[in-house]
């Protein structure tokens, strides 16, 4: 059976168009929403696409209702996806807590019960919803990756883990090292079980270690977000980076903290820098 | 007993500060919180205000989170001053529909009961804050206004109720004759009774029929606002300002909505206008 697009929402921005849709995953088991920005006519050429995968506690409308990307998206000719964080729903595992279960779906294939049924993000984002984007809309097979903390993770992981699909990867204060942070231990244990070797599939320093093919990163770091020091630490993974000679741009911007301020001040520069790599 | 300033928020935005401040307000009976965005330095001279007045159902955040406005305030180097529609809290009267009661403040002072003891929007707006904001930051005196929808209304009847104290006035999608449209006409009944005499005191298109003092405005409209035929109309304030020949620049932008994508979409454009008038 064919997934059916349902359009949600429809709004004119910029321009272009801010859409939302609903399908069924057949990966997740459950009914998914995601945003898509359309800009305006470019010509010919099918636009590029850069995926923005949004935090914890997020849904597919925080990048779309407040990272301001769609005013440059614009101006550059970029699709964005905003999709959601976890598979959704009565039907679908959940947990009291904001960083496990819905809303926290960590961008992994769990294993372990209860969430072996649903969450497999990794899956989704990497296979099912590109699949379904690139046969709905009028896209070309260049694609970037962005994403905010535990979308950071997500962005950098996935881009490290398939540097042939993507151009450039950028992040907003990423969990770079979710083996050894207690966010990512958290739910490495709940939907990965003890198995240390499956943790490290999805950790960005690991990757990056064992990476034979570099690719350009630029990640953003506030300094007065209270979670840098405990859950973030780029540092080290700009460490591997500058021991492996890798194009890995980190900035640490003064004054800054973990909020969607902190992006929309700077999407304009991760935007930028994809479009740099994306339509060279 | 002076007014006491809590900070609820405050994060660092495009090299400056978005705040969230609670305080007393005595002309509303309730406590109260606003926003503001204060853009990094930019010299010796305390720089103009430009106020921005929500919509229905909003509160002090809607602007603040959706707007995209505080990125073009911080290049002109404005203050956006972002209060809530209403007063608020448990004691204060409501109404179970959204255009009434908490969230529907319409910006005038209510002489009905229940809503005449709290319900003094217009004292507060045209009084109590800008006091308070003079007092408590470095800003000079000069100010313009603008608002969505309700708070269209807001702004376009507070500028030409007192056309001395502002620069310039803009609005998306307002309602610019409230004495003759749904919305207007229901929260006018409730708040102000019977007496039409009031009513034409915050009604737009009247006001600029007796006004001897023009300034310039700039209103945005989409045409495919659900609302344009019912409960906006601003061709009705157009024919006005054209018979007098006042400076009002009406703009259609086709396809766009009533949503905040609009306002993101063209807010840029209303900065620019005001930060002519304000800096000039």
């Amino acid at each position: 059976m064919p997934t059916t697009l349902e359009l949600l929402e429809e709004h004119r921005l910029f321009g272009g168009w801010q859409q939302r849709w609903r399908h069924h995953s057949s990966v997740l088991g459950c009914n998914m929403t995601f945003g898509i920005f359309l800009p305006g006519p470019q010509g010919d050429a099918p636009p590029p696409v850069v995926w923005c995968l949004a935090g914890l506690t997020c849904t597919d409308e925080n990048f779309s209702v407040k990272s301001g990307a769609q005013r440059v998206a614009a101006e550059l000719g970029l699709v964005l996806v905003m999709p959601d964080t976890s598979p959704r729903g009565d039907e679908v595992p959940n947990d009291a807590a904001y960083d496990l279960g819905q809303g926290a779906g960590f961008y992994l294939n769990a294993t372990q019960e209860p969430w072996r049924q649903n969450f497999h993000m990794y899956d989704y984002i990497n296979e099912e919803l590109p699949a379904l984007i690139a046969a709905s809309f009028k896209v070309s097979d260049r694609q970037a990756v962005m994403g905010h903390s535990m979308g950071g993770h997500g962005a950098l992981m996935l881009a490290l883990r398939n540097p042939q699909k993507f151009a450039s990867a950028s992040a907003f204060s990423p969990i770079v090292n979710p083996c050894s942070v207690p966010w990512g231990q958290k739910a490495f244990n709940a939907y990965l079980g003890e198995d240390r070797e499956q943790w490290r599939q999805y950790d960005s320093c690991w990757l990056m270690q064992q990476a034979q093919q570099p690719l350009p990163l630029l990640i953003d770091q506030g300094d007065s977000d209270q979670f840098l020091a405990d859950q973030l630490q780029p540092e080290q993974l700009e460490a591997i980076a500058q021991q492996k000679g890798w194009p890995l741009t980190l900035r640490i911007q003064p004054g800054y903290d973990h909020s969607y301020f902190f992006i929309s001040s700077f999407v304009e520069d991760h935007l930028r820098f994809h479009a740099q790599h994306l339509l060279a």
